[in-house]
């Protein structure tokens, strides 16, 4: 009784993800390639299709640069993205552009894209990088009150990590679009795609959590209900 | 610069509230008459005004019956919802309910209600009953995937307690609706509406933190972004 | 490279769950019938093969209580333990028990047991009694210095919980026991068992973490390294 | 009955923040000019009053030497203050700074000055700068057991960060000072001081918690009661 | 160095203890008898010296009444504190109290009283009734804007229990006398003291950590710097 | 009658350490010379005893290099252990080392090694570089499914930090030879030994949570029960 219950409960309100972000702009902040695709691929996709402008921005590739930039690139194109490389002219390390750089160029994006809603990493990561990148968009809530929203702990070979979602997107229908985008990397996930499979298994019990059958959970930094 | 355009990103967003819950219900849940309205009396303004049904439901009255149902009926018209009081035959002390006894009351109004939302106490709170509420909503989540949020803790002495918003309502419109259903609370906060004015204090200052006159700021437990 | 080389890391390890509690008494603590099923089914399967004595220990059977003891000693026996139910004279519901009461039948049941190792619900858990079960636990650490492990919150319609595993148990050769150990709580996941496949789907994303087909996480309370 | 009670244990008490610092070094730690002011410029009007030696050290000036210096030398005097600007050849960023020169150049201080409290940014910050601030003075506690408290987190333009005060200073005497202090910091909060109201109105919602007109909040660090 | 520094610092600050709570009243809170004295012992020795009233009170007496209320009384004459028994007339467990009944006695303590600083339990603790008796206690607050305070975990035979203190009390002088105390609840630690040491053993840790041969450490929830 | 009964499970248990790490490699990294000696040197002792090979890594020496590397060199030796210097060309600063170098050097380390356990600093500690150190270890979990511990903050002059350890070594028999590497590393303890006998105290206090002499305690970051 509950089950189905649940199910049209999620079609009525199916509407308001694009009348929130319908025809505005998303920001999704990632600090290499793949990472954003592997948090949330599918919600991007949806919002894509649902007519929002949605903008990848990576940070910087820290190896192997024109591969990572073309699957990066033939990622986002999958979603239905477009794609900003925030550091664009060659290989370079997050632990080598200072924090207020790296606050610079966030800065200069979301004044440039006007964001309705920014999402990239969480506090909670094992990878050093990906924090950095949590705190330097942290700083940028100051320039506008956008929606900030966290994303999964994302990685290539899987390290418990302590994540909570609070909010919870249903992508039944992008599912496979954002396995496709997460196999484009194919110099990370190979052409078997086995780690890539972590993501679908984390979606279906994420799915489960709220009555659909695929979703992506993330967390709430500030949310504007106005 | 800044303060204008968090002004105007508001108001574009400001169709939102209403195109989320609009024609749907809204549950807002407190443990005594005066809870739900010092928390988010400005936020269940606008959604009445918005076109959602939204229900109030205190769980008991401790003492005083007639004079302080009597008064969170006269707040409820004022914010324009439904009142409903769960023990409704006589004062009732929510340590004297057992812990089942106050699910199965939730659990079936939340049956009948079908709410898109329930917001109620957070987990930090300084009064036992506040925790002991929350508690029982944590449980009522298994029955549909509703939206849930958590409001600022509640009193009518001042005590700090520790509480961190995650989204914000901006209820500049309705403020003074909102101090109008306090001071319903004749019983609990005098002619004089003195530590009444401690919640237009705390609108100000939260209004301040998302670029608008007043605002309510809610921990978010638990959002479907469908 | 990394798979085998994690699959294989396993294997030497597996010794030591047998050496660290063979031959020596292993308590499983839930408020309800299935709960440990749910949670760590798949470990104490493993312990009974690996001759630990292993007393899986009930607090009380709400409703329907001929109907769920022989469910929950079904169970039991798939699992190879021995079932204890602490209130085994009918119906009877956690929040009708003093928490001294609760106390004094665990503290009782650990000093007849000696256990080796205590594994019961967590602080997290949105069911009440779950919270109010593992408080009691706390209280017969003062007993005798077990090793104490808190698991999965548990439940038949799934809720979002936070809960973050420190240890976990490679339960590949025992997830069909665990999986037929749920299904014999008929009268809760009726006969195509499909909430129950949520714990397959966790046991599957659990296992990627370190490297096995399907483990189980606890969390580590109190561990003694002697 | 109880708002004058609380008055009156309030000025039976005043005597203590000039009994426990009076005649005694009180050292504040900003990452730069106006961090102090904001948060805790009330108190530090106060114990100037009351006859401690208050020492402001700002780390550094990013940009505008001249001029924010000689904003912040006029907020000192407006306190009664000393100031002590660590990086005092020109514009440097924290970022540029290594941390161990940082906690060098703390320790030197704090062997120099032998306060009998310093007070400094809390690990609850948006802007990286104060955390790192933060962390260096974490390190200098090994030298003596100074009182150390955190204080509220600064921004000239809001965001809302996580902090939560528990120890609370009457700044009703001297919230004057402190506005004067805080606008003589003219480059950031210009000649309307609007964003500066901020604080005001925080130091009135804080004021009510503890039953007076305004304060200040602190959160302890470590702090001796001998 | 830093040693003979610490220690002069410490000196000069003994002053203020007497300052600001002699002539004044503290209220300590324990659950049962014996968990005052175990936790702060110490610090109440020294407030009696210091000209303070210091007023423990005991929640209840759960077994072998006569016996424990001799006890209680001879180890608050140690003290040089007044005892109150909150239920005085034979044996009750606090789980037989409802939560606004404990709520009124501490009330009518507070009003009668109107301490200076209030000491209990923390929300941090493995026995249910010492929580129950913190949690209580947090409403009080509401009453009076008195310093409110949290002591270590108590217990009889040892439980690891998280617990991290703010605040910290020189009882070089007065450890003796705790001990003393402690010893007077024969009929808990026996006439050899074993498990009486653990707390010796803890103060002189804890006086480690602040350049004193023995010290108490406190949690501080609220405290007013006026 | 609690005491022996606990002293028996722990011989019984004592077999288990061996049979866990015995013939296998356990690698403790720390930040600096004396680190992993101050707070798990009596664990590592009996590892070393109990046929484990156990490698301490020491990522760099800030000062003195020669001295400091022989005290280190005879700690080891002490202890029955292998010592690294991971960078040993020299006196070197954590603060740099680019983050992703430290990783490097650590993720060459476990390549080489395979431990069976990692154990290094938790991210509560005062010295920044401690912290540093942990970052940089909890990515190397990626590479292999080790167990994963942090232990004890260390300092030479003590600071108040927040640390609960959730596993317990029980070290009563390597005590003496704890004491003596610390002791070794005579330029920071001095021939008095006076700060290292906080650790002694530490030890002792330690031990009575879990009913032996003298322990260690240790956080679970990750562990296989396999």
């Amino acid at each position: 009784m509950n089950a189905p219950l649940a199910a049209k409960a999620f079609q009525a309100r199916s509407i308001s993800l694009a009348s929130r972000y319908g025809g505005r702009t998303v920001l999704a902040i990632g600090a290499h390639p793949d990472d954003v695709e592997l948090a949330i691929g599918g919600m991007l996709a949806r919002l894509s299709r649902e007519s929002a402008r949605v903008v990848i921005a990576v940070v910087s590739i820290p190896t192997d640069f024109a591969t990572r930039h073309a699957e990066a690139q033939r990622a986002a194109e999958i979603l239905g993205c477009e794609l900003r490389l925030l550091v664009d002219d060659g290989c370079k390390r997050i632990d080598d552009i200072k924090n207020y750089q790296l606050v610079g160029m966030l800065d200069a994006l979301v004044r440039e894209l006007q964001p309705a809603a920014v999402l990239t990493h969480s506090a909670h990561e094992f990878h050093r990088d990906h924090v950095t990148v949590h705190q330097a968009c942290i700083s940028t809530q100051r320039l506008k009150p956008f929606d900030f929203f966290h994303f999964n702990p994302t990685m290539c070979r899987p390290v418990p990590v302590e994540f909570h979602p609070r909010a919870y997107v249903d992508v039944t229908d992008t599912i496979e679009i954002k396995m496709a985008a997460i196999e484009a990397h194919l110099s990370q996930f190979g052409s078997r795609g086995l780690e890539a499979e972590m993501y679908r298994d984390l979606a279906r019990l994420t799915g489960r959590m709220v009555g659909v059958k695929y979703a992506e959970g993330i967390d709430v930094g500030r949310m504007l209900l106005a």
